[in-house]
This record gives structure tokens, C-alpha cells and sequence, in this order.
């Protein structure tokens, strides 16, 4: 076991502080991960604080969107060497034999996947720990390779914004003429706009904010709604083939339904802690449906880097020091952000 | 204009009595219908007590589960002849011009449907009063053709109960080797089982009476679960490809969505007044989701019919006369029925 400066939470009411944890020595098919840097996702800071239905595992280090460089492989690890540029996502391993890992849905993963840092590694009490750390240790099949030239700290958050968004565009095949709307325009969101402006739909923002319209526009929408905006909204419903729901919170769902077109979906990725409240009425008018979608595979994962990297897609992202997680976190809740922070992992 | 016997509510608070309304004479394209058997719908009993939203328009004459004979027919009619048996579901017009009408989705009309009752005629005040009456004129596109040797009576709840079950199950393409579970095992329940299984799904029948297991399998279930017995759902949990959803009640929504496999639908036709309490939790574990289905088009309908009188399928029903009309709703509410409330219009 080698011991690893960190920033952990120690416990739910604390701020996150440096704290050294031990990762494994490399086993035959691990590769060892000097980390350079490490997005902030709203789901550290869910974690962190114990606001998931009691889940939480202290102490935590939280990071889940890793980029990093290979420091060193284990004995029988093929496709990575020393130096390769890398990337590691919201989980770290997965049965491998069920039907789901058998056909590449492991982030579905019949007995479960090992989370980046919150799980326990299969059949022990060691702790996983995620990337607010200096090095991580991960299984070859469970590391995503990041092509040459990419720039690196804009690629962090597509280990999770980037999968979570793309992989329910591309699940229900996202093409030119389809109508995408995108609710909520923060870290996922924007992420959201590029893929289905990249995909060639025509993208619609719906946002609260007017402020948002300019930055949307750029990323590639070609329509904003502000939800407040009474005439606009009217007007833009049964309009979208697809919404992909981002919002992290309880609102009028009948709302988002309505802006669906006849046999239209609501991709929903956002986590809101209270279940949310949808009228039958909403669904079985028009035949309109809402879908979950976590993340993606591991093989989806790199289908999706490839992607960023031939069309140039990256999210706007702010860079900070190890030291200012805490008021990253404070921003982040305060949607203060433009639109993830990285975490330059060689301030720690 | 003619006058016509029917039952009617004369008010939300009223139970049915016997109420004269006069029908339209025979336009060009119209049909007159001597209705001789009418199915009882749990929305008849909503609509008449105006429980859905204060849409109720009184004097109403329910009923949308329509058999009878064409008594006569308009001078343009000529896929009809006097003396034929024939059908009348939810909807006696659509506009014929949106999207949804062009693509044989008329029962989605972007105008909306004129409903057999408790609509207004398009363009004007002539409120619509359906089945619990001696005749209707029905325009001939939206009237179904009965094939010789149907059961009539049985035949009527197809209108609703029928093509209600039968399009969802239809619009995911049910097959051999799919399992299908059936939430609610009621008038629409029942037709669920009988259509799923005659798809040649594995039907799973779940209920919270147990009473109900005999009637379940001799109807095409293969398994029967009461969702009360702890062990018993237990095991059915990740089982479904789908699940038909007739139930028109809250419930703990988690629970029907562990029942579902990875991808799984819940396809919901029930309409309970309250929104579902739904998590987002339920539906991004294993990409999960619930669609909801209204009634089929009139051409899905036909389809259905033929599809029933070619596999010989058909609900249980109880013949009531019409003046039992009042006891069979508290009967309905209170489930005490198999499966379906027909009345022998020849007593009214």
C-alpha cells in the first residue's frame, strides 16, 4: 500500500481538508495514475454532504472526472504504457459476467459497479477513493485513453458530464431534423447543447435565466426559451422530438411534458432528492414517455472522447486549486460557475 | 333532429335516469346506429361524477364501448350497408388534417378528439352523448366494421378496454420471449393478459388479491404475484421487458420500476388523479422508463377487432339491463365485477 495526499470530507458537516489515504500496490492488470486534473461535479458535493438517502462513506475523497498520466502497469496490462495520457470516469470496476457487463451496458452492471470513490472494491472493506488526490490506482478495462492533443484539463469533465449527456442522445439516435430540447443550462446542460448541436438537431435551451441566452446561443443552440416568459414558452410548445432534463429538481413536470412532441421522450439524467411528480395525464396524451439514463459504459465512454476529440468538443470550465474546493463547492451550489471547475491537481 | 332513449346524469350529484336528447338526422357521410349493447368504462362512471379536472358537461349520456346494427345510412356511405354489425369507441371525430391524422395517429389529433360523449361537435355547441342510448349517428371514418360471427355482446368492451391494452403492447412490439407483467387485473388487466399472452409473451399477472390467481392463469397468465407477499416480489424484481400499468391509483411507483430489466417500460394507460410520485432514482437506474398510451387510432382499432375475432378473444362481462346502470358503477368502484359491465341496450 503506498500512502497519497488527498482532500477528503471526514465527515458530512466537514469541509473537505487534506487527509492522506493508501491505494493498493498494482495488481497485474492495474494501472497506476499520477493525476493532473480532476473536475467538480454536483454529485461530489450530494456525497460529500450525505444528501443521497444516507450513502455516504467517510472518509470520502471525492473526483470521479480524472485525467492523468501513466506512472506505471502491472505485469500483464497490454494496452497502456508509461506516459500514455488517460482517463478515468464514475466507476472503477464491474462483475464483468453478468448480461449487462456481457453486452456492454456495464455502468448497468447486474451486481453493481465500483464507484470511483464512495463503493467498496468488490468483496472487501477497503474504501474506494476518487480523484481530489495525487495518484489512483485502476483496473486496465476500467481506464479510458485520451488521444494525443486533446486538451487535457477541458477533457476532465467529460468523463461524467460528457458520458452522461452524449450517451442518452446517442441511445435514442439524435440525427439531423430531430428537435432537442435541453431544460437546465449548467455543467450537464451546456455539455448537452454541443453534443445535440454536434449530432445536428436543432437545439432549443429552455432556461429560467435570460442571462444564459448568449452563452447558449454560442455553444451551438439555435433557440432560447425563457421558461418565465410566458408567450415564449407557449409557443415552443409540442416542439421537441427529445428533451434532455438536466434539472436537479422537483418543478411542474406537466411544463417539460408539454413542450414534447406526439411520441416525444424527456431524458432525464438530473437526480432531484424528491421523487418527481408526473401526471398520467401528461404521459398518455401524445403517447410521451421519460426515460432514465446513468452515465454510459466504459466502451461509450471512449466512443465519446474520440468523438470530443474529432469534432473539438469541450466544456467551458474554470480553473482552480486543491485549495479552493470548498468554496468551489459553495459556487457551484450558488450556480456561480462557468461552467465546471477543474481542479489543477498539481496545486496539491 | 330525432329523439332518442337514453340514460343520463343530469348532474355530477345525480344518479343515471331515463333522459330524452335528440340526435342529428344523417349527413352525406354519416351512419345511424341502433346500439345494441353497451360497455360499462371505469371513465364513465369518473366522467359522470366529473371527477377528472371539471370537464364534466351535463346532461351527459355515457358510454363509449358501442355494438350495434347501421339502421341507416347517409347518401355518400358505401363501406356500409344498412343491417351491418358495427362498432363505435372513445372518438367520434378527429380533424382529418394535422400530422397525427395523416399518419394514422388520428387518435392523437392535434385538434383534439371529439369524444362519442362529453365533447362538443367541432365547431359548435351540440354537446356529444354516447352508448347508454337506443341510437347514435356516427360519422362513417369513425365507425368499425364487426365481422359476421363475433360475439356482439362480448365484443363491446373491445371498443375501449380492448384497443387500450392492445396499442401499447402493439407500439412495443411484444413477442415470443418477451416477459410481460400486468399491473392491475381489472376490466383493462384482464385484456392485457389475454392480448400479451396471444403475442406469446410470459405473462406475469401482479395483484394484491390473491383471489385472483385462477381467473390470472386461466386467462393466458404463466405467473400470477401477490405483490403483498414479500418473497413473491422479491423474486419478480429485474423480470419485465414490460409492464401494462391498468391500475388508476397512487401507489409506491420504486416498487413497480425494481420489476422492470435493464431498458424496461412501463407502459401506463390508467389514469389516476393525482400525479405519480416517480424517482428519478427508479428510472436512471438501468435506463428505465414509463410511457403512456391512450386508446389506438380508429385503423388500429379495426385491426384490433379483426385481430380479436381471428384469435378468438374476448373480455368476461356480467349483462346488465340499463336500469341496473347505478348498482353496476358501485359494483365497478368497488371491483365487484367480471371483468366488464355490458348492458343489453334491447332493456332500455
Amino acid at each position: 500500500m503506498n500512502k497519497v495526499k488527498s482532500y477528503a470530507a471526514l465527515s458530512q458537516e466537514k469541509p473537505l481538508e487534506p487527509h492522506d489515504i493508501k491505494r493498493r500496490n498494482c495488481n497485474s492488470d492495474d494501472v497506476l495514475i499520477k493525476i493532473e486534473y480532476c473536475g467538480v461535479c454536483h454529485s461530489d458535493i450530494h456525497m460529500a454532504r450525505n444528501e443521497w438517502n444516507d450513502t455516504s462513506i467517510f472518509p470520502m475523497v471525492p473526483g470521479h472526472e480524472i485525467i492523468g498520466v501513466v506512472e506505471s502497469i502491472g505485469s500483464s496490462v497490454s494496452n497502456f504504457k508509461i506516459g500514455d495520457s488517460v482517463g478515468v470516469g464514475v466507476y472503477v470496476d464491474s462483475c464483468g459476467k453478468c448480461k449487462n457487463c456481457n453486452n456492454s451496458m456495464d455502468h448497468y452492471c447486474e451486481e453493481g459497479i465500483v464507484l470511483t470513490y464512495n463503493s467498496y472494491e468488490y468483496g472487501t472493506t477497503q474504501i474506494t477513493y476518487g480523484g481530489y488526490s495525487k495518484k489512483i490506482v485502476v483496473k486496465d478495462s476500467h481506464v479510458i485513453k485520451i488521444p494525443k492533443g486533446m486538451s487535457k484539463d477541458k477533457a476532465a469533465p467529460l468523463l461524467c458530464a460528457g458520458i452522461t449527456t452524449y450517451s442518452p442522445l446517442k441511445y435514442v439516435n439524435v440525427k439531423p431534423g430531430d428537435k432537442v430540447g435541453i431544460t437546465g443550462f449548467g455543467g450537464l446542460g451546456h455539455m448537452g447543447v454541443k453534443f445535440a448541436s454536434a449530432m445536428g438537431a436543432e437545439v432549443t435551451v429552455f432556461s429560467t435565466s435570460e442571462s444564459k441566452k448568449e452563452d447558449a446561443m454560442s455553444m451551438g443552440a439555435h433557440n432560447f426559451v425563457n421558461i418565465k416568459n410566458e408567450e415564449q414558452l407557449n409557443k415552443a410548445k409540442n416542439s421537441c422530438n427529445y428533451i434532455l432534463d438536466t434539472v436537479s429538481a422537483n418543478r411542474d413536470m406537466a411544463e417539460v411534458f408539454s413542450l414534447l412532441k406526439t411520441d416525444g421522450r424527456i431524458m432525464i439524467v438530473g437526480l432531484p432528492m424528491e421523487p418527481l411528480a408526473i401526471s398520467s395525464f401528461s404521459l398518455i396524451d401524445k403517447r410521451k414517455g421519460i426515460i432514465g439514463s446513468a452515465i454510459g459504459s466504459i466502451s461509450e465512454t471512449q466512443e465519446m472522447i474520440n468523438y470530443c476529440n474529432e469534432n473539438d468538443i469541450y466544456p467551458e470550465i474554470e480553473m482552480i486549486e486543491m485549495a479552493q474546493i470548498n468554496e468551489a463547492f459553495e459556487r457551484t451550489i450558488n450556480k456561480d460557475v462557468r461552467f465546471r471547475f477543474v481542479i489543477d491537481m498539481s496545486s496539491l
